[in-house]
């Protein structure tokens, strides 16, 4: 059932966006282009300009004179009025950003996965190393917004919880939320890794379009969405489990023809892959992430070197990928797929165009509009600065969904 | 770019809001209990309700008396005031519907699609059809709103045509929708089948999800999807081939093994195994779709009768399509399956359940929680229905996004 709306909901809605159209105009915009562009009254443009004024999160800078009219004040956003932490737990490696309100980001840090550590003891290491990039930044607590945490699925996204990551050991049901905002004293967000990199995404990339998928490789694999301009959660925040998708294993032996994408594309499995052909020289112990992850940066340098066996592996891998994107993208006609993740910038320049060739000359493709790919923009840190976006996103951004009297 | 939103669109947003909500009550609602469950003030329920009565689309249906205060005049929809036309084609039978306002089925038709003629031949027949089902009713056709039309994809939803749809031989590009337009002198809608489906289902079912897959069965087969509420379309209004899906062929002979689900699980592939496996006499001559649909019903009567080997032949496909929505599932974190189509009705009561179990127990699933499965209420007229919905939603639902600013 369908509520209907009135004026306060409009003027918070407003306010949101016209704070979102200054935060993407660095060189900041008067009150008449504001009015100009949102479509607003003048009106309406002065009262919320005055509220944002009043909160410190906009500053008036210099006038901008045009023809003979008067000169008008020009307002720009203020970037360090407010920050937002991010943090991404992959199983192999700990990223930590820290955004100003624009989006920027002011600190970083990365640290690899502790193997085999207990939850409670990453959440103090968490705590910990969030204190330190923060002061090394040289930012007061009190302008900390929050911090959105990123982690693979499944989560339990009312509850705050990590529930069960097939790479996480000892993470079964762990309250991750509520200890790190009880370790932090800052309110925290918990989102799935590839769903913050879509958030990231859509705030660091003003020219893309509002629906595309985002392929994401890590020491697992994803695909989220973005619809409509928003990251698609589905029913428990756990949407983007694409690597269940099942795939034509051509080329494999029988023994490795698992058939899904979330096994068949992942730095793990390619790196055994690598170790049967003799292209790589031993396996690294199956629950040593770091071990794997350094033998995976050693078979695309392979690659990159020329080396015929470690091409193969690579290339075969990108039909892998191809194929489940092209399933995707019959089923949700997409015309974008952005690629990220933190093994993603290893293998992109490889793999990229070669996909991007299977995906367009596909036989099973069900459309013939052009299916744009891109890297993100963002790099290797996707999804940590998509969880401090998310932090920024709850305080900042418009949703005509909060135009709806709530029940 | 987010926009900003104003009084008139909020005003038009409204007016759709209390509409869609008397739609929904058949015993009708008074000012008052329109006020308090859409949550707008009373002066603005008062004057949607002007306009609705004007436009002749509600009347003033008696008094209900509450207690000691004033008696409540109560406003219901005129069912009558307006309807709407619905046409599906599938490959294999045409089936046409008139929906009142309230979207009731008020006359209905259908007639096995003529094999191998031409579009221009078929345009005619279906404009010719549609006089004689409103005329039947005793409708007069200044009452009518539009027409919608549902057919299989790829669709040119800009342009209004048919582009390349595997079944339907000579169709290629195909004016569908001007061609209608002209030959009846009404404005029409084209859409995707599977989409007309999840459009006839949201206006229908006002106790289920917003947010659910439709998995259809007719000559071929689709996933459409519903999120947000809204009929999800995709770039170029083709969501939903759900076909390309690779599903594992398991328990088939090799040459048999295409691993798509839009091959694996269609009533010519099913009737093609039966005939392999002596299960039905002689294969139907490949383009003779009518007769390989009577050969699909029979098979499907062996099998309800009792015979072993089309059981079997059914209780594989239902493990192909349970594996197909399994990726779906986990991809788009969907907790509600509807199942409907042409073809669906007779394989329900067999297939439904085991694909149910099958989707509750895969070890592939990434999430706990229940994915409920239903048929579709509407049955095998479902894309007729949400054809004629799709008129009648163009003029009657509320979105969001008519809240914003156009640009």
């Amino acid at each position: 059932m369908r509520r209907g709306t009135n004026l306060p909901a409009v003027g918070g809605f407003n306010q949101t966006v016209v704070l979102d159209l200054i935060r993407r105009t660095p060189d900041g915009l008067s009150r008449v282009e504001i009015a100009e562009i949102t479509g607003l009254v003048p009106q309406t443009v002065s009262n919320v300009a005055r509220r944002l004024l009043d909160d410190g999160l906009v500053i008036e800078a210099g006038k901008h004179i045009q023809g003979r009219g008067k000169p008008r004040v020009i307002l720009r956003l203020d970037a360090a009025s407010r920050y937002a932490v991010g943090v991404h737990l992959d199983p192999t490696v700990i990223t930590y950003v820290v955004l100003d309100l624009r989006g920027q980001v002011v600190a970083h840090e990365r640290a690899r996965t502790p193997a085999g550590t207990d939850p409670e003891e990453t959440v103090r290491t968490i705590a910990r190393s969030i204190d330190a990039v923060v002061a090394g930044a040289g930012i007061s607590r009190e302008k900390l917004l929050g911090i959105g945490i990123a982690t693979p699925g499944p989560i339990d996204s009312v509850r705050g919880r990590v529930v069960d990551p097939p790479l996480l050991e000892h993470w079964r049901d762990v309250p991750l939320r509520d200890s790190v905002a009880e370790a932090s004293g800052l309110s925290v967000i918990l989102e799935k890794d590839v769903t913050a990199a879509v958030v990231a995404e859509l705030w660091t990339n003003d020219t893309g379009s509002d629906d595309f998928a985002f392929f994401y490789l890590g020491t697992g694999i994803g695909i989220g969405m973005a619809i409509g301009g928003e990251a698609f959660r589905g029913t428990s925040g756990n949407a983007g489990e694409g690597g269940t998708l099942v795939v034509p294993g051509a080329g494999l032996p029988e023994r490795r023809r698992s058939e899904m994408l979330g096994h068949l594309a992942t730095p793990q499995f390619l790196v055994a892959q690598a170790v049967d052909e003799g292209v790589l020289p031993h396996e690294p112990p199956e629950h040593d992430l770091a071990a794997i992850d350094d033998a995976f940066s050693a078979l695309v340098q392979l690659a990159d070197a020329g080396d015929v066996g470690a091409g193969a592996i690579l290339d075969r891998a990108a039909t892998f990928i191809a194929s489940g994107l092209v399933s995707v993208v019959n089923l949700l006609d997409f015309d974008e797929i952005v690629f990220g993740g933190p093994a993603w910038a290893r293998v992109a320049d490889r793999m990229r165009d070669e996909i991007g060739r299977l995906v367009a000359t596909s036989p099973d493709r069900k459309t013939r509009h052009e299916v744009r790919l891109a890297d993100s923009s963002i790099g290797e840190d996707v999804a940590a600065v998509g969880a401090a976006c998310l932090v920024l996103d709850t305080a900042l951004s418009p949703r005509t969904s909060a135009l709806l009297i709530s029940g």
